[in-house]
């Protein structure tokens, strides 16, 4: 039997993690796969924003390494990723969905929204990706379009709604989840002209 | 006497910060206060990234709340400030420093000096903020200068470099540190058209 140091067993932390990776990775370990791969090979520069804590007290047991004994998660005020693409400032939102049958609003906090308005009233492009995980499919949702949906009568978007007015994002190895390439699309007249000259699909 | 509902007295949470008041307002409060003036007048929308923590243990002592009891400040792989400005991706860095000499380069990490040369390259308005508390000036400096400068042989910037190579920010009420004067002036051609329309000092 084995006695490790500090006497106890090694146990993964957080059991839900490992359970959502035997079923698939999760949206957010495919975006940061994926932005990952653009920044080496300098396609676009885009990160996750660190979650947003309220530090409260924080202990030094040596002089080199703080440990924080007391914090709370505090509701973010912006959307989660944001960067910069071919001149153009980026910013958008990811959510899975573990429905079937439609995308429910409350997952989305209200000042996420305005803050899409604010950025897209700046020139930003933003958007917010939805993956589906029962059917592993993830959409590119324009921005403009789920804030008038959010502010229309209905409280959530029908995963039918995604097939007409979203865009199904094209998944492969590398990247994972290839976002940028609806960018080119939709936004920036077609292929990036670096797209040849990089090992790029 | 006065009772309070939850039977504490008031008291300001953290000494450090009541402290630092005393002494003038920080570059972080005073860009704080700043990005949410541009916020509030629709001016730019430019957020401070939450400090990256590396989260090991949270506790559910209520269903609600979850009180985080372990974690670690991690070492940030980006600057701290980004957003939109008139269309363009803003980027940017910010040190205090308090000697009246020079400005010593190990506050940037090496990662940041890449970090910055990559959003440049990506077509970000990138640049570092640097404030000399002794002298209470607060200075521009372009990033490109910054990473020039970096690679060069000098461990830190002399105090006269920024007065040839920097650009004093203008600082007021409101805003506190107008860097976006700055930018004004540098990158888009002068004054904002809206600033006429705002409340803009």
């Amino acid at each position: 039997m084995i006695h490790y140091p500090n006497g106890k067993k090694t146990k993964p932390s957080i059991d839900r993690k490992l359970s959502a990776s035997n079923r698939g990775m999760t949206l957010e370990n495919d975006l940061n796969l994926t932005n990952d791969y653009y920044l080496q090979l300098d396609i676009a520069n885009i990160h996750k924003k660190p979650t947003p804590v309220q530090i409260v007290t924080v202990d030094y047991p040596t002089r080199s390494a703080a440990k924080i004994t007391e914090a709370y998660f505090k509701v973010p005020s912006t959307t989660d990723y944001n960067g910069v693409y071919r001149g153009k400032a980026i910013d958008f939102e990811a959510k899975e969905c573990s429905s079937k049958t439609s995308f429910p609003f409350h997952s989305i906090h209200e000042h996420q929204i305005k803050h899409l308005e604010s950025v897209l009233r700046h020139g930003a492009i933003a958007f917010v990706i939805v993956r589906f995980s029962k059917y592993n499919e993830t959409y590119f949702v324009e921005a403009h379009k789920v804030i008038e949906a959010y502010y229309g009568v209905k409280r959530s978007l029908p995963y039918e709604w995604f097939k007409t007015e979203a865009i199904l994002i094209p998944m492969g190895l590398r990247p994972h989840v290839d976002y940028l390439k609806v960018i080119d699309q939709l936004y920036l007249g077609g292929k990036h002209e670096t797209e040849n000259k990089k090992d790029r699909k």
